[in-house]
């Protein structure tokens, strides 16, 4: 006799491998036939369960099936959207509860970063206290790695890997320009609070590569003097130089960069402009030729570079929470923990969400050069395992062959809910 | 006997490729042992031969060797210079006589765009007159796409293949965000002058994938309200719109988008800005939530998804460099000719620089759909062939693994000369 069914969401900023998890939850929770039912996939993230929007996983077809571990974005849509707790918004609790009522749901699955733990967390207390306990499962995924306890966040290794491609590539255009052309590339990257991404594209210098010889970092405050006077001295040495930036970057005044000087014809403040703002420091301060690339949504998009590692991990722990469900566990997230670093190896593990929940891991001091601009033999330790292996999709027509997967839902048994 | 040495160099804007072409001659120059002696190539392109700069490829470790044609960038070094005429500077090409003499230079291969193919052209005429003849043969090359008579151009295939790659992978990010989050996702790409490259991108609208619904071309005039018309026509059916727009649009004034609106604090036009200031008009006059990535150098250093098609007429063009010098031919380009599109194929032929010279080859109008936002199907038909094939480079520790060419100078044989 199957058991209860299950529902799984995914919320948040997207990743190139968060759909690898739901294929590693998929995958075993069909192979505990006894233990679970039906699976339905929230469409738009929590949105779907207030909606009673069900994805039919059943219903999809062989070809989405196989290609879900093997494309980038929510393969079943996402949200920016962060339940309240019961008592400020109760009747979306109690729509929750109709819900999971209605389709006989005994297990959810919430695949996401820090507010996402906190939403499964308060379900799996809420329908305890109600009578009606769903076990809830936090998934782990944010290309931001600020996820506590695990070593890495499924999404972080493949954004990793493109920025040090990224830079590494575009550094070995600009110095063969520079003489003549372009002296100073930067690439501005994702990272508001924390500098894991810029940091990562630091495994670029490596195997005799110069670049990238300046990161900004968000955990050090930008002094526009002293970036000026280091540019000048790569420029001075190398021929050329190569920057990586944080959209986050902070001047002393504790402004975000990317808000500062710039205004369009309106006098609007011009947001996600780090990289011009610099390029402009460095063209009117030091005269140099300048190009600048914002990765933005390709850098978590980038499935065609993914690390095979982060694939790899983002399949297991969504693999382990089904296993953690089936043990019978709640509020609890997988995680992976590191048992070594050369080789490269790690275990499953899982947490208490409760310890999880809004708890924001920021990247450690020792991570940082003294002068503030590169990364640490300990940082090179901790990002490289992250990046090994290629886990190239499969291609048709020269181009990576994404799945887009057709939703078949689930038939409504509940009057519309106005979220 | 060995025959007169080889002057090889790289101009221009550098590509995913053109250190493919190297190898390609190089390979096929030591093919013929009885025809070529040494091959020299210049640091930095002609200004290499200007400053008697030349790099003994001989002594070339044989891991740089075998990496060039898996190395994006200019592995020599490549220079935005162009010589003028023989009148204008008769003392450069007094000099140029002068470093071939010396070093018993009998051919000159350079490996660039339209400017480059003038310099060869110039280069073949002088050394004529001057009764030094030097054979002067022309590699092409250019992400632009528009040397005239070839097929395609080295370097563009990478391109398309990135961008059709890249805007595939963010739309499926911004697809699953959209209700909740970002709806208007735009990608910046090169082109100055002519759509090639945001054409292009048209391929990824393929399979099932939406994207990109709107791509703005240098060929059309950007009307802002039929522009906004649009997106908003495509958010209300789509749920997202994914835009690739050339940096080269420009207003009916004939102004580039880039330098219109946007000053710095300091009241400077601020450069590059073309998805900025389209992001800001759909903020502004459609209240919709946008993210905007600038590829940059990015696009066209991509060598980790460079097409192998796009690699395989790199090589093959500089192999039959070498052939067309070793068969006596001067003042001529490789060129590739199209015989099908489908199958693909293609044979190599050449034409005469002097045709070639400074002619720049636009899009064809029937390559735009009606509405001016798409590519037709001949556009499909001719872009198609030139993405396929994945030439993934090789991998260490989860990065490419690119070389950087140790430079060994032929000693000097004569003064030093001011540029």
């Amino acid at each position: 006799m199957a058991g209860r069914n299950v529902f799984y969401a995914q919320s948040g900023g997207v990743t190139a491998v968060i759909n690898a998890s739901a294929a590693g939850l998929f995958d075993t929770i069909e192979s505990y036939p006894d233990t679970f039912g039906q699976i339905y996939a929230g469409k738009n993230g929590i949105l779907g369960a207030l909606r009673e929007e069900l994805i039919e996983v059943s219903a999809m077809s062989a070809e989405a099936r196989a290609g879900l571990s093997q494309t980038p974005g929510g393969a079943f849509g996402s949200c920016r959207y962060k339940l309240k707790s019961p008592n400020e918004r109760p009747e979306q609790f109690a729509r929750l509860l109709d819900v999971f009522r209605a389709h006989d749901i005994g297990y959810f699955f919430y695949n996401g970063g820090g507010d996402s733990q906190d939403t499964a967390h308060k379900v799996s207390t809420f329908t305890r206290e109600q009578g009606f306990p769903v076990q809830c499962i936090g998934i782990p995924k944010t290309i931001d790695n600020d996820l506590p306890f695990t070593d890495a966040c499924p999404g972080f290794g493949s954004v990793a890997k493109y920025v040090a491609t990224s830079i590494r590539e575009a550094a070995l255009d600009v110095e063969s320009m520079a003489e003549s052309s372009t002296k100073v590339f930067i690439l501005e990257v994702m990272g508001r609070h924390a500098g894991w991404i810029a940091g990562a594209s630091g495994l670029s210098k490596a195997d005799g590569h110069l670049a990238p010889q300046i990161i900004l970092f968000p955990e050090r405050v930008f002094d526009p003097e002293d970036f000026l006077k280091t540019v000048d001295a790569v420029v001075a040495r190398d021929g050329f130089c190569a920057i990586v930036a944080s959209e986050g970057i902070k001047n002393a005044d504790g402004q975000f960069l990317a808000e500062t000087g710039h205004r369009d014809a309106f006098g609007h403040a011009q947001l996600g402009g780090v990289a011009s703002t610099l390029a402009q420091l460095v063209q009117s301060r030091l005269g140099l030729k300048y190009h600048y690339a914002i990765a933005d949504y390709l850098q978590r998009a980038a499935r065609h570079i993914a690390s095979q590692t982060d694939v790899d991990q983002a399949y297991a722990l969504g693999a382990h929470a089904a296993r953690l469900a089936e043990a019978g566990r709640t509020a609890v997230m997988p995680i992976i923990q590191r048992l070594s670093d050369t080789p490269y190896q790690w275990a499953l593990d899982s947490v208490e969400l409760a310890q999880v929940a809004n708890v924001e891991r920021t990247m450690p001091e020792s991570f940082i050069t003294a002068d503030g601009y590169g990364i640490t033999e300990a940082a090179r330790r901790y990002f490289l395992p992250l990046i090994q292996g290629e886990a190239f999709p499969p291609f048709h027509d020269g181009l990576p062959r994404y799945v887009r997967v057709e939703y078949t839902f689930a038939p409504k048994r509940l009057p519309a809910f106005n979220v």
